[in-house]
């Protein structure tokens, strides 16, 4: 078999062999050994959430629902159930693709909404917010995204829900942590976030299949009957769980089982935090390989992520970025192509089964390729 | 490592072990091995749709769609897209639970709607649905169960088609064929069905992950910018798809390497032709048996889709259905609890990676158990 090409990419990722050969069984929806493992999983997301590591499950204040589907259904479900028609007013701080997709959200299923707007190459700016919600604050939700992965910002989502809490107490703070949760350290008590949405396959290094929203239990409750979507009622899909122990409908056993050593490995390895710590040496492999020879990064160093970086294009007339893309991809290393609305860029990710030798490996390759293409270096803006 | 269960169950079901292991690969999103797997699994579903085999791709008259998720996700997808708040008005002809909850989606997407109600433990009666259309026909969207398995009443969708564009000619057939699809044979064009719902884990005999909705073209893109979900909106999901020949959100990679290894076997046994055959004598293998020893089945044998089959529990105060659950389980065989209303039930399902001698081994521990728990053979009502 021919081995699989390495992922730099935000997900789906590379997995761990042992994280996919989980996969190879088939266990009824009913089974107790499925039951079990369900708990499991939760108890240990919500351990990340309020200690960012595994130390025994902390109290009843919060609880985790999965939802099937991708990240966008997990981000979706938290509206569909949590938001009132008419009554709610979300202001949305968006600096790139993945809050506007919240903004689209906020559109298509009629939520009122305010979107305050950043610049898509920094990280969210607390003062702005801070002299924003000084002046207008009349909102009933607060959505951020915390790793926007359009640029590899980070944004300080603690320090959003802090100021969000201060300016409208009874507000309901939503983090999509979809591409941070399980590495980048948060803490839900300290950032008071009421709704924080990740899924499968991103720093939890599993395969996709669902995303999962770790929420206060109090405000989901005070939901209760109000979604407008059956799929993506998160009351309901919480409520039945905690009667029947089961999902309300088929659930994606395989990649729950995928979830489970996934969650044992990320224990392995020392937990979020030395999961981060990898994904930053292996980011900054890549940061000072390309910025040595020429290339300009768009997120200014102390405002990264470091779970995925974006690169500008190389200003040079044989630089072609499908070809450049393809030519990796051949000798088995996958890059990402940008999502910038002004800039032309790529994006190299940091995240998933990869190690400092990975990223070595790919900076080489990437001189190598850029010679063939006759790319002048150092790069040329 | 210890063999699975067999799963006699509707689905999550018993898959090969070449379906799981397809998974033992991390494929990125944009990979044109991807792209080609997602195009060939594409047409394969649409030759069984129009042709009940595999003969080539028809025309361009019908498209699929993959959407993340259960099955009723995919269901839900097609009333969050394709109905008109206030314009629409479906009629759902329920004969079970699955019927009821395409009610219930209608209710929580507030799309007016009348269910027209038949017995839970028979198919629909076509002669009432006729009378009915005949004197009340103002629908837009007509919604039936294929094979409702709830019960495992086979309802004849084809015939229901024909009344409905007899009596309706303009409105829209919705059929979930979600237990059916890949086996029972159905003909897309011969039944009028505008859209056809099934998912991944049925009896196409792959894992859970996503739900497909196969649908004319004209009629799913007379519904553009009409859906009230992102996540679940079927043009925007098709229309990317075929600008891109990508997901519009993460792709579940693993389920659909495995469902592109699933229908290879589908193509290998001999088509659903075969297939169908393989399950109608796995479920009549277990009925002899089971009805041998006295028990009584709920629906009429002519009504049966062979896919489930419902059995009255026996009057019998030894008899404990938890109990015969676990003793079954704790030997390997996993059947599935009834779902009726007024009955007493269970089921046991004949699809997936089960063959005649695995129905023959049900039976006769089935026997053994009743008699380890001390109840009367034969089974007394
Ligand atoms: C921050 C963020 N939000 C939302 C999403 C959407 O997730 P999905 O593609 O799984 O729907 C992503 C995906 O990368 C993301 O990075
Ligand atoms: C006829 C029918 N419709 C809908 C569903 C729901 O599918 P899921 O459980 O995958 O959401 C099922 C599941 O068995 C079914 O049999």
């Amino acid at each position: 078999m021919q081995a699989d090409k390495k992922l730099f990419t935000p997900g789906p990722l590379t997995t761990t062999y042992s994280v996919k050969q989980a996969m190879l069984k088939d266990l009824g929806s009913r089974d107790d050994q499925f039951i079990q493992i369900i708990k499991n999983v939760q108890t240990k997301l919500i351990e990340i959430a309020v200690f960012c590591s595994f130390e025994g499950l902390p109290n009843d204040e919060y609880t985790v629902v999965l939802m099937q589907g991708s990240g966008t259904f997990g981000v979706e479900s938290v509206f569909q159930t949590c938001t009132k028609l008419d009554e709610s007013n979300v202001l949305v701080l968006e600096n790139g693709a993945y809050g506007q997709r919240i903004e689209k959200i906020c559109k298509l299923l009629s939520i009122n909404h305010k979107v305050l707007r950043f610049p898509e190459d920094r990280a969210i700016d607390c003062d702005a917010v801070k002299s924003f919600l000084e002046k207008d604050n009349n909102y009933t939700h607060v959505a951020v995204i915390h790793g926007e992965t359009t640029s590899g910002a980070l944004n300080n989502v603690e320090k959003i829900g802090q100021l969000v809490k201060t300016h409208i107490p009874n507000s309901i703070l939503i983090v999509d942590s979809m591409s941070a949760f399980g590495a980048v350290p948060v803490d839900i008590q300290k950032g008071f976030i009421d709704f924080l949405i990740s899924s499968s396959n991103k720093c939890i290094q599993s395969v996709p299949g669902f995303s999962f929203v770790i929420c206060s239990i109090k405000k989901l409750l005070s939901f209760k009957n109000n979604s407008r979507s059956l799929s993506l009622d998160l009351v309901d899909q919480y409520e039945n769980m905690l009667k029947t122990n089961q999902f309300r409908f088929t659930p994606p056993t395989h990649s729950i089982l995928a979830f489970k050593q996934a969650l044992d490995e990320l224990e392995q390895e020392g937990g979020p935090q030395k999961r981060y710590e990898r994904y930053s040496n292996n980011h900054e492999i890549v940061r000072k390989g390309l910025l040595s020879i020429g290339f300009k990064e768009l997120v200014p160093h102390e405002e990264q992520s470091k779970i995925i970086n974006t690169f500008h294009y190389p200003n040079d007339e044989n630089f072609n970025f499908e070809e450049f893309y393809k030519r990796l991809s051949d000798k088995g290393m996958v890059i990402y192509p940008g999502k910038m609305t002004k800039a032309s860029c790529f994006r190299i990710g940091s995240i998933g089964a990869l190690f400092a030798e990975d990223m070595h490996q790919l900076v080489q390759l990437i001189v190598q390729i850029l010679r063939d293409m006759n790319v002048k270096i150092p790069i040329q803006y």
